[in-house]
């Protein structure tokens, strides 16, 4: 059996344990993608960041793919099922990191530390205080109980939100406490004081967040996006900031990535931008390990792999 | 029996409720400095965030004083000793509130999230990804285990990190790994990610961490000071921190403060700086009731108050 690994997007050195591992299995690391594609023909497993047409034209034997992210929204794949070829994702390795920074962001928007950082750089921080909140007792949004979303419900109600949610269809959910249907989620954007949207991509998101909604929040709400850019209507969204219709939005996904220097929301102050950092992670090889390792036995053994990816769902 | 409220730096309306709770006591609340002054000669209880000499040699009849804040450093602590009267803190009432600016600080600082901050006021970010780490599974250091340091291990340890603490004399700690006597602590600046300082201002602790401890700490350290200012040799700091011996440090506090202009910490760029606001709390009076009700109903029946100030431990 052969596994190639397009070691092009992340440090590979944690992943070269599976030589031990798994010492009957020729594993391939290359970074070079034109290298790639001549290697996929006889590969029987690739384990990459992202593939392409080309490359999936090339290969003769491939059965797998494990993928290292969450979403695979760009990914070819009509053509990995019209090839028969199994994906899988690194779902639920980000759940820790990502998690970290909706509650960074949460309590930032709380404190308004962001307006400290930007007064430092003048050699001076105004007198008086600003507004000091604390997520604390607050109510909490989550728009799209996934294994990120879960593990923010369970780490936000431990610091004291109340949490509610947003499935595709409405379930009891651990520490979250209503879940509401996609349908039927006004009730989430006219209470909560903070709503994290962790929407995928998909034909039924695509602008789903619009005037309806933003019409919708309290003056004070701090929205965050670390979904997908195109879940959200972003003339909508600059026409809500410009009116103040909410306190805060933090953005880490926008429709066109990077966002244009041309956007007029970066001229706005009460929007915080950063560029697609909240899934990256210094440390992701090692936990990407500890996914392919479990992933590459089940493969083995015929068993059942953790992670499939359903093409119906989207996700 | 009279409390005299002095209201001059919170919202009195939510310990308006005090009224009906104990309908024999007479309650004055005063926001006029003069005011306060006269209305404490028959005052038998005064409820203030911070009282002056000029005030208690009026004091004829006055036998305990609840502060509104945990910290009391800057108070005539040994006027009241002379005259009897007990000194209660707001101790404890902090401990979620603050513990949140240091969990939002830490992740912050792993995500350089600050950096963005700044960049975003030139319509730009920089493309390529900074270094995104997360706090899970790194070790923290807390110096000063009291009920905001206790506070903080109980959350960062639920969030994955190790924690380890010092405090005065050493003795085991929930959610504490290790607990360093604060004559011992190397191990903690040697080995510790994030350090956060929670140490009261005291002889013992004036200028405690210099030269010797920023020697020691690894280069990817961040520190965070919620402390008190004095508690820093901000001379040795500034020399640290010029020659990156650490990666970031925010501080909340300082020896003077606003701290002034002159001071050339401003110039560094691995500096955050806020302006004393982790204590305070727009909830704050709503929880400050939640404190005083009971003591008052203790003080009433004459046991024992809670958070009674220990001249001789200085906290």
């Amino acid at each position: 059996m052969k596994i190639l690994i397009d070691a092009g997007a992340f440090d590979e050195e944690p992943l070269l344990k599976l030589k031990n591992d798994f010492s009957n299995i020729e594993f391939v690391f290359e970074k070079n993608p034109d290298r790639v594609i001549e290697e996929i023909e006889d590969a029987d497993v690739l384990i990459c960041f992202k593939t392409s047409d080309e490359a999936l034209n090339n290969a003769k034997k491939l059965k797998w793919i494990q993928a290292a992210s969450a979403g695979v929204d760009f990914w070819p794949v009509d053509k990995l099922n019209d090839k028969n070829i199994i994906l899988t994702t690194a779902r639920g390795m980000h759940k820790s990191h990502i998690s970290e920074y909706a509650l960074c962001m949460m309590i930032m928007a709380a404190r308004n530390i962001q307006d400290y950082i930007v007064e430092k750089q003048n050699r001076k921080i105004t007198p008086g205080i600003k507004k000091q909140d604390e997520i604390s007792g607050k109510k909490l949004g989550i728009l799209g109980l996934g294994s990120i979303g879960q593990e923010l419900a369970r780490r936000a109600s431990f610091l004291g939100m109340q949490v509610y949610g947003v499935k595709r269809t409405a379930q009891q959910t651990e520490y979250v406490e209503k879940v509401f249907d996609s349908n039927d989620m006004d009730w989430i954007f006219k209470n909560c004081d903070y709503i994290v949207n962790l929407l995928p991509s998909t034909k039924d998101t695509l602008n789903m967040i619009d005037k309806k909604y933003f019409d919708m929040v309290k003056e004070s709400c701090t929205m965050i996006n670390i979904g997908r850019g195109t879940t959200v209507n972003e003339e909508d969204l600059y026409v809500a900031l410009k009116n103040k219709q909410l306190k805060l939005y933090i953005s880490d996904v926008f429709a066109e990535e990077p966002l244009s220097e041309a956007s007029p929301l970066w001229d706005l102050d009460n929007i915080i931008i950063t560029p697609h950092i909240a899934g990256p992670n210094a440390n992701y090889s090692e936990k990407f390990y500890e996914v392919i390792k479990p992933n590459i036995e089940a493969f083995i053994k015929g068993e059942e792999l953790t992670n499939k990816y359903d093409l119906n769902k989207g996700y």
